[in-house]
């Protein structure tokens, strides 16, 4: 590799448990040999021009300048106002899919097994516009704002995303017989998208009917894509089905670069006690790597990551062990070296 | 009982299936000897003065007559504009509260065990307003509205079931953190009505979250209540815990009356085969009967359907039996008929 190949990533760390499980991942890459450096950078919020708490401008610099960035969990400001910051990142870089998948995890048992399945949500529109009105006392109204354009864009990007990772079918999952008008604009667009990708299996469902089904039987499912709301609602019940949050990765996809992020709370519960699990964030790292084309770090530090768990002796306490933070990390080390 | 205690029950067979499971309970009521009437009325679509089809007149004068009604599955009316009947139903009376029941089916196996929860939904409004717009070419608003004296009305009905039922927690479901105005007036009516009830303990949680408990222990929830389309979605989660559509209740609470339903389709393809479950509407016809204080028939009614299912050799094809629903429906009056 020349020295040209090693790219700049933004690190986001992230509140409470963040930097641990930051730390967690940089040693493991460091481990693995992954030629990228890290940009670490602070998002501690700023009082804008506007009196609004944001984003510092030098961490938006980093991002923009680096096209990618991995990010920790943040806390939301506290006070009338404030807006999640989580949400401030994937509306200021403009990422217009969220790509979660959820996969059983070999050795942590749940209640189903063979969970196989991703949910690609709208991620810069919808219920989550902000814009809010009320009308007179006592009568509010929230507005969905659903375009053409981002419907299209996100409906296209599900089907290439199954094509580049060879799965076969997409799901629209929808309200269209209720919002005809725009959960109907977004259907129209997902069916314009499956005539455009032949290759790709397609269905509609209603979202309450992929929720009683997904309960009974997830192996019915593949891709699913869906605006804004459902995609929140339904990513973490898919999360449930495997073990919760703390499993699994999430990656943010915008025109001109990717923010990967877990996609769990900040834990102060038990921040800075060695305690947290880094998986979510280690996987969010490990589909990183798959976007910058870096497959063969991608497949070993997923592949000991995942070792470490099925083996079952270095599992932090979420999974019922009791393991360090610390020393998990330190098992998935060893065994990438041992790869070597 | 005096003649004067017979009352007059709206019933709305409803399409397909409808006619059958209709059938089946108005057998099963007359073996337990339930005092009350039925008048069938016919909801064919009939054109309006306004162009549009909606519930025929004389439906509707039963309805409000009676103050009580039983329906079927209703087909939505093929073509553009066309809304839903059986929403119809809910906005017409005014029926502010959808309540579901959730309760594992003893015998009849799924992954969850003693699945016990209510789900209380809005019913009236929120994100199905139905105001639309096509602001400009691709760009499409849908409204969700919330107001004041519907989100009062339907908290305050959850504490009171939760009361009447011997139930001891109501959790609000939101995504305040998102729609603040929307959702946080839907909360604040929450937190007030839990004031008024101190002795149900109350929490608010999000949407997402209860969604990703829910699949991993429904056990640490017990009533709950939400805006509309959260209800459609967390009511038909919870549905499929414990085996679908085809065996859960549903009723609608309005102030002067309710219409009980089962929320199932109406089954084309089994339709006229005898093949069909009554279970979902006969369950929903003992809410109906513990809603007009029938509480001994509802008893014996509900144990012979749950008897039957539990004892496995008259279970219908849905269930995995080979029952046809004349024979599931007479094994259940047989039953009946031993209790008295
Ligand atoms: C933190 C919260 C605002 C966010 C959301 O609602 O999208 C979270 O639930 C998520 O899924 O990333
Ligand atoms: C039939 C449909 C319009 C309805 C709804 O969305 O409310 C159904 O899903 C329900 O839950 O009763």
């Amino acid at each position: 590799r020349h020295f040209s190949d090693v790219r700049t990533v933004t690190l986001i760390p992230g509140d409470g448990i963040g930097p641990e499980i930051s730390a967690a991942v940089q040693k493991i890459f460091s481990t693995a040999q992954v030629p990228i450096n890290w940009e670490e950078v602070d998002v501690t919020p700023v009082k804008g021009p506007d009196g609004k708490f944001g984003i510092p401008p030098a961490a938006i610099d980093s991002v923009n300048r680096n096209g990618i960035g991995l990010k920790g969990p943040l806390m939301t400001p506290v006070g009338k106002g404030h807006r999640s910051l989580n949400l401030a990142i994937r509306k200021e870089f403009n990422l217009y899919a969220n790509v979660r998948p959820c996969r059983s995890v070999e050795g942590y048992e749940t209640l189903y097994r063979d969970v196989d399945v991703v949910t690609i949500r709208e991620n810069t529109e919808g219920e989550y516009s902000g814009i809010e009105h009320e009308i007179v006392d006592g009568v509010v109204q929230s507005i969905k704002l659903i375009t053409e354009q981002a419907s299209r864009r996100v409906a296209e990007y599900a089907f290439q995303y199954a094509r580049n990772n060879g799965r076969s079918k997409v799901t629209a999952v929808h309200k269209a017989n209720i919002m005809r008008m725009s959960d109907g604009l977004f259907l129209r667009c997902c069916r314009d998208a499956a005539e455009r990708n032949p290759d790709i299996r397609f269905e509609e469902k209603y979202l309450d009917t992929v929720c009683l089904n997904m309960v009974q039987d997830p192996s019915q499912y593949d891709v699913l894509v869906m605006p804004n709301l459902y995609g929140d609602i339904l990513s973490d019940l898919c999360a449930g089905l495997v073990g919760g949050l703390g499993l699994t990765p999430s990656g943010n996809i915008g025109e001109g670069g990717a923010v990967f992020e877990s996609v769990h709370g900040t834990a102060p519960d038990i921040a800075g006690e060695d305690k947290a699990n880094p998986t979510a964030l280690l996987l969010s790292a490990v589909m990183m790597l798959r976007y910058m084309d870096l497959q063969s770090h991608a497949t070993v530090i997923e592949q000991a990551c995942f070792d470490t768990i099925r083996e079952g002796n270095y599992r932090t306490g979420d999974l019922g062990g009791k393991a360090k933070c610390s020393e998990f990390t330190d098992e998935i080390c060893k065994k990438i070296e041992e790869s070597n």
